[in-house]
């Protein structure tokens, strides 16, 4: 026998470095299942605990490439760009950015996930939109695309069938938290989609996957160099997850703040992130003279995202879900708020019902959270801080135990700083 | 929840203390099937390469030992006694150890297991003798212990079945060389099994699991550890295996070499360790006066052994059988023998036929390699070194390559110093 499954862990556990061979071998031996769960998840914990070095990472990104179809978007007559982000608490940027950067000129194939514990998921978020399906054939994705400029949508299941069931296994054996697998995880989906460029959104912060600025830039220049080594130009953006983007944690809440910065409105950091992922992606794809802030202004972003709902089944125009229930936290004293957590405002969003605890749960499309004051705000006591919104009353409880701590409020007059919303640039 | 797979993996792999309601829960639900073999399988790599300090490691062994039944040899009029040895190759001390410590007047409830690797069963051994048993209710191994004073049988399922079902996870998972795990899966069945006092052969060197005398010391200082926190008067021999033990590594081959013992004679190795083991033994049942030597000598353990074997249903006094093929290797060189490697010759004797790969492979009873010199002795050119049995010699070539580098042969005149049999006691 060539090679077997223990050889390999051993290989890893003792600190080796994974041949070509070996890495190939497991990849598609685990993807006929020829390899069980549980020599995967032994393997899974000794990468994590010990690493993989750029080389075999960059093997390993290819094999799961290779364990299934790739896309071609060459007979599109635009230029293709995708972003992608780590995930974060109210970070609806893909909702508006993709028919912006399609009102610019280049073909967004925007292939989306599904919320899973506090941070929420663009598919789950658009669903709220009536009639709107995020299950498209390879066909009607291109459709779509084609005829739009921007299409945003479930990942088929021919794309790197060993990142799906490998994500699934890590999902379960306290194995997600490894950069070498993070990193060839996200990559293998992105560069088998087939998109020419690629601008990642790296969060860092309480409300993110990767909590220091030191592990944000590890897996951002990871992930830069695979997407390179395969001819994909990518570029990173490491972007502040310490306070939830905007004012809105919730799926039908996010959509219906995407659609107020499509029409020239919104919040400031939300139209900030957006434009600066914009020009990155135009950049990306040789679109250096576009104006996204122009196609935010002039409605031409907006017409974009009418159209790509409408082809999706959606009506852009239908009322969208409101929660049965409110609660209102009040500010419990008057000054600054310095500090608003966005993990603690993520887990609340999560407990009302916007998240899934398991990968088959449903979610409440009115569930959420909306933000009355960011941090630097000047807030009175008594005043609307928190709304909560839910359609089961019952949660209101144990969701307030999890925004009980998410702020401070410092005398008035306290001088404070706001982090700026991008924080480094990894190219 | 108060508990969940996910948070137990975390813990230890991000290189926690695991508190005893989270050992506990872990082994009873993995027990039950309530945490998978994907979770329990990265939880034992972490734990491989993460560690466990004492307590994690009693309180493991405890929850291993409360996942089943526990013997109870109360009902007996002698002390018990028990042995384990880890495990190495030309490793039959059991057999005449088992019956001369019963001769001596203690009760030996051997529970014993069967080969994988390199290393040879004792089960596998004795089912070389027609008509033999290795699987015995509780009560009939209560019924041939009592009556002959010693028994050597299967462990039923319903010693430590956590044990039973994790040691199966480990052998596929690469998961196998944590000496938390090695210490908690053997003390865990050897507390169940309900003995009063408990002597560990620790084997060290090429041929064993613990290759340096460091990890040795820390495998049996931590069982002995377990063992006295359990109320089991507990020993360890270090003990050298970068030789074989005797001159047969084979199933029948082993058994003849172990009647010889039992008939007053056999190799001199064989019978120091089975002596100091038994001296150990009778020691920790409280018999200190006993006198093993006398007992080989004067028959009475050989009469055990034979009411032990037939209260089996095995013939004492049938011929063993004999490998069909036999392949000769001669001394290359006149000199000094001055190193025969246990490890080669135990691969080289699994390959003939004696050993298996998988659980459900059978095993050849005649099958293995006979030794005829050890380190020290002076060959000659074109002696025989060793005699190579096997049923099947189309396996010839294949063990020949294990054994060509087995042994090195000096300049006649040579000096040459024997490593001792015991290297250090443990209490």
């Amino acid at each position: 026998m060539a090679m077997d499954a223990i050889s390999v862990i051993r290989t890893k556990r003792d600190r080796g470095e994974l041949s070509d061979e070996q890495i190939d071998w497991v990849i598609d031996a685990y993807t006929r299942g020829e390899v069980a769960d549980e020599q995967m998840s032994s393997l899974a914990m000794a990468i994590l605990l010990n690493g993989m070095n750029r080389r075999e990472i960059a093997r390993w990104t290819a094999a799961m490439i290779a364990s299934g179809e790739r896309m071609d978007f060459s007979s599109l007559s635009r230029p293709t760009a995708d972003k992608h982000s780590t995930g974060g608490v109210g970070d609806k940027i893909t909702l508006p950015l993709a028919p912006l950067v399609a009102a610019c000129g280049a073909a967004v194939p925007q292939l989306s996930g599904r919320g899973l514990g506090h941070t929420g998921g663009t598919l789950d978020k658009l669903e709220s939109i009536p009639g709107w399906r995020a299950l498209l054939s390879n066909e009607e994705m291109l459709h779509v695309l084609d005829t739009t400029g921007a299409v945003i949508c479930a990942a088929g299941d021919g794309l790197a069938p060993a990142d799906k069931k490998l994500y699934a296994l890590r999902d379960v054996t306290g194995t997600v938290e490894a950069i070498p697998l993070i990193a060839s995880s996200i990559m293998s989906k992105k560069i088998a989609e087939g998109t020419g460029s690629l601008v990642l959104d790296v969060k860092v912060g309480t409300g993110a996957f990767m909590k220091t600025i030191e592990d944000a830039r590890e897996l951002a220049s990871t992930m830069v160099g695979l997407g390179t080594d395969h001819g994909v130009k990518t570029v990173a953006l490491l972007t502040d997850m310490s306070t939830p983007l905007g004012l809105t944690a919730g799926n039908a809440l996010e959509v219906r703040e995407s659609v107020e910065v499509l029409a020239g409105g919104g919040p400031s950091d939300v139209v900030e992130l957006t434009i600066a992922l914009a020009r990155e992606m135009l950049d990306a794809a040789g679109l250096p003279d576009a104006d996204p802030a122009k196609a935010l202004a002039d409605g031409s972003a907006m017409d974009v995202w009418r159209r790509m709902i409408a082809a999706q089944g959606g009506d852009p125009d239908a009322e969208l879900p409101v929660a049965r229930e409110q609660h209102v936290v009040t500010a419990p004293a008057s000054g600054v708020l310095t500090r608003l957590d966005a993990y603690d405002i993520g887990v609340g969003a999560w407990r009302l019902g916007a998240g899934r605890a398991r990968k088959e749960d449903p979610v409440q499309a009115g569930a959420g959270i909306e933000l009355h004051a960011k941090p630097g705000d000047t807030v009175k006591e008594g005043q609307p801080l928190l709304t909560l919104h839910t359609d089961t009353p019952e949660r209101f409880d144990y969701a307030l135990q999890a925004v009980a701590d998410a702020y401070d409020i410092a005398a008035p007059g306290t001088g404070f700083t706001a982090s700026p919303v991008v924080l480094e640039r990894i190219a």
